[in-house]
Protein backbone atom coordinates (compact mmCIF):
# COMPACT_ATOMS: atom_id res chain seq x y z
CA UNK A 1 0.00 0.00 0.00
CA UNK A 2 1.00 3.20 -1.05
CA UNK A 3 2.23 6.02 2.15
CA UNK A 4 -0.02 8.91 2.56
CA UNK A 5 3.24 10.85 0.94
CA UNK A 6 3.74 8.41 -2.08
CA UNK A 7 -0.68 9.67 -2.22
CA UNK A 8 0.52 13.29 -2.08
CA UNK A 9 3.10 12.83 -4.55
CA UNK A 10 0.79 11.44 -7.01
CA UNK A 11 -2.10 13.90 -6.69
CA UNK A 12 -4.49 11.63 -4.80
CA UNK A 13 -4.31 13.40 -1.57
CA UNK A 14 -4.47 17.74 -1.28
CA UNK A 15 -1.53 19.55 -0.32
CA UNK A 16 -0.32 22.61 0.65
CA UNK A 17 2.78 22.68 -1.93
CA UNK A 18 5.80 24.48 -1.25
CA UNK A 19 8.37 23.19 -3.94
CA UNK A 20 8.57 20.42 -6.11
CA UNK A 21 11.21 19.09 -8.78
CA UNK A 22 11.92 16.08 -10.29
CA UNK A 23 12.81 14.27 -7.19
CA UNK A 24 11.72 15.53 -4.14
CA UNK A 25 9.00 18.05 -2.72
CA UNK A 26 8.13 20.45 0.15
CA UNK A 27 4.82 21.35 1.28
CA UNK A 28 3.28 22.08 4.69
CA UNK A 29 2.82 19.79 7.20
CA UNK A 30 -1.20 19.98 7.97
CA UNK A 31 -0.65 19.36 12.14
CA UNK A 32 2.08 21.87 12.20
CA UNK A 33 4.59 22.17 15.71
CA UNK A 34 4.72 26.29 14.27
CA UNK A 35 3.09 28.13 11.67
CA UNK A 36 5.27 26.94 8.81
CA UNK A 37 6.37 23.57 9.95
CA UNK A 38 7.25 22.06 6.10
CA UNK A 39 7.91 18.89 5.11
CA UNK A 40 10.72 17.98 2.46
CA UNK A 41 10.38 14.05 0.86
CA UNK A 42 11.84 12.43 -1.70
CA UNK A 43 8.72 11.49 -4.71
CA UNK A 44 10.45 7.99 -4.31
CA UNK A 45 8.89 5.68 -1.38
CA UNK A 46 12.01 4.94 1.29
CA UNK A 47 11.40 3.88 4.83
CA UNK A 48 14.62 5.23 6.39
CA UNK A 49 17.08 8.72 5.17
CA UNK A 50 20.18 6.65 5.73
CA UNK A 51 19.16 3.72 3.67
CA UNK A 52 19.35 6.49 0.77
CA UNK A 53 21.80 6.22 -1.94
CA UNK A 54 24.13 9.12 -1.04
CA UNK A 55 23.37 11.50 -3.93
CA UNK A 56 19.27 11.07 -3.60
CA UNK A 57 20.42 11.83 0.41
CA UNK A 58 22.03 14.56 -0.71
CA UNK A 59 20.03 15.60 -3.31
CA UNK A 60 17.22 15.63 -0.57
CA UNK A 61 19.17 17.71 1.92
CA UNK A 62 20.08 20.21 -0.93
CA UNK A 63 16.67 21.01 -1.47
CA UNK A 64 15.69 21.33 1.82
CA UNK A 65 18.27 23.87 2.72
CA UNK A 66 16.82 25.45 -0.30
CA UNK A 67 13.46 25.51 0.46
CA UNK A 68 14.45 26.44 4.79
CA UNK A 69 15.94 29.69 3.57
CA UNK A 70 12.68 30.62 2.10
CA UNK A 71 10.69 29.59 5.37
CA UNK A 72 13.78 31.62 7.03
CA UNK A 73 12.86 34.76 5.12
CA UNK A 74 8.85 34.52 5.65
CA UNK A 75 8.28 33.47 9.16
CA UNK A 76 9.30 35.55 12.34
CA UNK A 77 11.59 33.25 13.97
CA UNK A 78 14.71 32.35 15.71
CA UNK A 79 16.34 29.61 13.33
CA UNK A 80 14.90 26.50 11.59
CA UNK A 81 15.11 23.33 13.27
CA UNK A 82 15.33 20.22 11.82
CA UNK A 83 13.83 17.00 12.57
CA UNK A 84 13.75 13.72 10.60
CA UNK A 85 12.44 10.88 12.74
CA UNK A 86 9.59 8.36 10.58
CA UNK A 87 8.21 6.27 13.58
CA UNK A 88 4.54 7.24 11.87
CA UNK A 89 4.98 7.19 7.96
CA UNK A 90 7.56 5.36 6.70
CA UNK A 91 8.33 7.33 3.81
CA UNK A 92 11.36 9.59 4.32
CA UNK A 93 10.66 13.33 5.23
CA UNK A 94 12.66 16.20 6.88
CA UNK A 95 11.00 18.71 9.36
CA UNK A 96 11.86 22.26 8.76
CA UNK A 97 10.59 23.83 11.74
CA UNK A 98 10.39 27.94 12.57
CA UNK A 99 11.63 27.92 15.98
CA UNK A 100 11.08 30.24 18.85
CA UNK A 101 12.20 27.57 22.12
CA UNK A 102 12.87 24.40 22.21
CA UNK A 103 9.27 23.02 22.51
CA UNK A 104 8.31 23.70 18.68
CA UNK A 105 10.80 20.45 17.99
CA UNK A 106 9.07 18.25 20.59
CA UNK A 107 5.61 17.49 18.16
CA UNK A 108 3.90 18.07 21.53
CA UNK A 109 2.12 21.98 21.33
CA UNK A 110 0.35 22.20 17.75
CA UNK A 111 -1.20 25.08 15.76
CA UNK A 112 -3.83 25.28 14.56
CA UNK A 113 -4.78 27.29 11.16
CA UNK A 114 -7.05 27.57 8.71
CA UNK A 115 -7.12 26.94 4.79
CA UNK A 116 -6.98 29.95 3.76
CA UNK A 117 -4.11 31.06 6.38
CA UNK A 118 -2.08 27.59 5.11
CA UNK A 119 -2.86 28.75 1.36
CA UNK A 120 -1.28 32.27 2.37
CA UNK A 121 1.46 30.79 3.94
CA UNK A 122 2.63 28.50 1.20
CA UNK A 123 2.30 30.81 -0.95
CA UNK A 124 4.26 33.33 0.54
CA UNK A 125 7.24 30.68 1.33
CA UNK A 126 7.05 29.72 -2.30
CA UNK A 127 7.55 33.45 -3.10
CA UNK A 128 10.50 33.56 -1.07
CA UNK A 129 12.68 31.02 -2.73
CA UNK B 1 34.76 33.46 23.08
CA UNK B 2 35.16 29.99 21.58
CA UNK B 3 31.80 27.83 21.89
CA UNK B 4 32.28 24.41 23.83
CA UNK B 5 32.15 22.52 20.56
CA UNK B 6 35.25 24.79 19.74
CA UNK B 7 36.99 23.71 22.79
CA UNK B 8 36.27 20.20 21.92
CA UNK B 9 37.70 20.95 18.48
CA UNK B 10 40.68 22.48 19.99
CA UNK B 11 41.28 19.97 22.49
CA UNK B 12 40.71 22.14 25.66
CA UNK B 13 37.80 19.94 26.63
CA UNK B 14 37.68 16.12 26.24
CA UNK B 15 34.82 14.26 24.41
CA UNK B 16 34.47 10.74 23.10
CA UNK B 17 35.35 10.73 19.98
CA UNK B 18 33.80 8.62 16.93
CA UNK B 19 34.94 10.45 13.51
CA UNK B 20 36.70 13.02 12.55
CA UNK B 21 38.45 14.67 9.24
CA UNK B 22 39.77 17.69 8.31
CA UNK B 23 36.66 19.66 8.61
CA UNK B 24 34.11 17.58 10.85
CA UNK B 25 34.35 16.02 14.10
CA UNK B 26 31.51 13.59 15.92
CA UNK B 27 31.44 12.85 19.21
CA UNK B 28 29.20 11.36 22.50
CA UNK B 29 26.28 13.88 23.91
CA UNK B 30 27.66 13.39 27.13
CA UNK B 31 23.84 13.84 28.15
CA UNK B 32 22.23 11.30 25.90
CA UNK B 33 18.60 11.05 24.94
CA UNK B 34 19.75 7.64 23.85
CA UNK B 35 22.50 5.36 24.20
CA UNK B 36 24.70 6.32 21.33
CA UNK B 37 23.49 9.86 20.75
CA UNK B 38 25.66 11.66 19.09
CA UNK B 39 26.62 14.99 18.33
CA UNK B 40 28.23 15.85 14.29
CA UNK B 41 29.91 19.43 13.83
CA UNK B 42 31.61 21.38 11.48
CA UNK B 43 34.64 22.25 12.93
CA UNK B 44 34.65 25.78 11.63
CA UNK B 45 32.19 28.05 14.66
CA UNK B 46 29.00 28.55 12.55
CA UNK B 47 25.72 29.39 14.50
CA UNK B 48 22.80 27.97 12.58
CA UNK B 49 23.29 25.16 9.63
CA UNK B 50 21.60 26.50 7.13
CA UNK B 51 23.86 29.97 6.98
CA UNK B 52 27.08 27.00 6.06
CA UNK B 53 27.98 27.55 2.16
CA UNK B 54 26.03 24.82 0.41
CA UNK B 55 29.50 22.37 -0.20
CA UNK B 56 30.78 22.89 3.56
CA UNK B 57 26.60 21.74 4.81
CA UNK B 58 26.61 18.78 2.41
CA UNK B 59 29.84 17.84 3.44
CA UNK B 60 28.61 17.72 7.23
CA UNK B 61 25.73 15.64 5.56
CA UNK B 62 27.82 13.03 3.94
CA UNK B 63 29.77 12.80 7.19
CA UNK B 64 26.55 12.56 9.20
CA UNK B 65 25.34 9.69 7.56
CA UNK B 66 28.49 7.66 7.50
CA UNK B 67 28.33 8.05 11.10
CA UNK B 68 24.89 7.20 11.51
CA UNK B 69 25.23 3.94 9.58
CA UNK B 70 28.12 3.30 11.84
CA UNK B 71 25.44 4.16 15.16
CA UNK B 72 22.96 1.85 13.07
CA UNK B 73 25.17 -1.30 13.00
CA UNK B 74 26.46 -0.80 16.54
CA UNK B 75 23.14 -0.10 18.87
CA UNK B 76 19.91 -1.43 18.87
CA UNK B 77 17.10 0.43 17.59
CA UNK B 78 14.03 1.16 15.46
CA UNK B 79 15.82 3.45 13.41
CA UNK B 80 18.28 6.93 13.92
CA UNK B 81 16.87 9.75 14.52
CA UNK B 82 18.10 13.41 13.34
CA UNK B 83 17.49 16.64 15.06
CA UNK B 84 19.30 20.12 14.47
CA UNK B 85 18.20 23.01 16.81
CA UNK B 86 20.50 25.08 18.12
CA UNK B 87 18.73 27.08 20.50
CA UNK B 88 21.59 26.67 23.25
CA UNK B 89 24.79 26.25 21.83
CA UNK B 90 25.14 28.24 18.72
CA UNK B 91 28.04 26.10 16.85
CA UNK B 92 25.79 23.90 13.92
CA UNK B 93 25.65 20.03 15.43
CA UNK B 94 23.92 17.63 13.91
CA UNK B 95 22.31 15.09 16.43
CA UNK B 96 21.76 11.42 15.77
CA UNK B 97 19.86 9.30 17.80
CA UNK B 98 19.07 6.24 18.40
CA UNK B 99 15.10 5.88 18.21
CA UNK B 100 13.22 3.12 20.40
CA UNK B 101 9.97 5.76 20.88
CA UNK B 102 9.58 9.56 20.17
CA UNK B 103 10.50 10.37 23.72
CA UNK B 104 13.85 9.51 22.24
CA UNK B 105 13.84 12.74 20.24
CA UNK B 106 12.16 15.42 22.50
CA UNK B 107 15.50 16.42 25.13
CA UNK B 108 13.47 15.55 28.08
CA UNK B 109 13.67 11.93 28.85
CA UNK B 110 18.05 11.22 29.69
CA UNK B 111 20.19 8.35 30.00
CA UNK B 112 23.23 8.60 32.41
CA UNK B 113 26.17 6.36 31.45
CA UNK B 114 29.55 5.92 33.02
CA UNK B 115 32.90 7.07 31.89
CA UNK B 116 33.57 3.24 31.06
CA UNK B 117 30.73 3.14 29.33
CA UNK B 118 30.99 5.94 27.20
CA UNK B 119 34.43 5.41 26.19
CA UNK B 120 33.52 1.51 24.91
CA UNK B 121 30.24 3.02 22.96
CA UNK B 122 32.86 5.42 21.29
CA UNK B 123 35.19 2.45 20.70
CA UNK B 124 32.91 0.18 19.01
CA UNK B 125 30.90 2.89 17.14
CA UNK B 126 34.32 3.49 15.32
CA UNK B 127 34.62 0.53 14.78
CA UNK B 128 31.53 -0.05 12.61
CA UNK B 129 32.63 3.01 10.47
Amino acid sequence: MSSIFTKIVNGEIPCYKIAEDENYLAFLDVNPNAKGHTLCIPKQEINKIFDMEEDHYLGLMAFSRTVAKAIEKTIDCKRIGVAVVGLEVPHVHVHLIPLQDMDDMRFQRKTSLSQEEFNNLATAIAANL
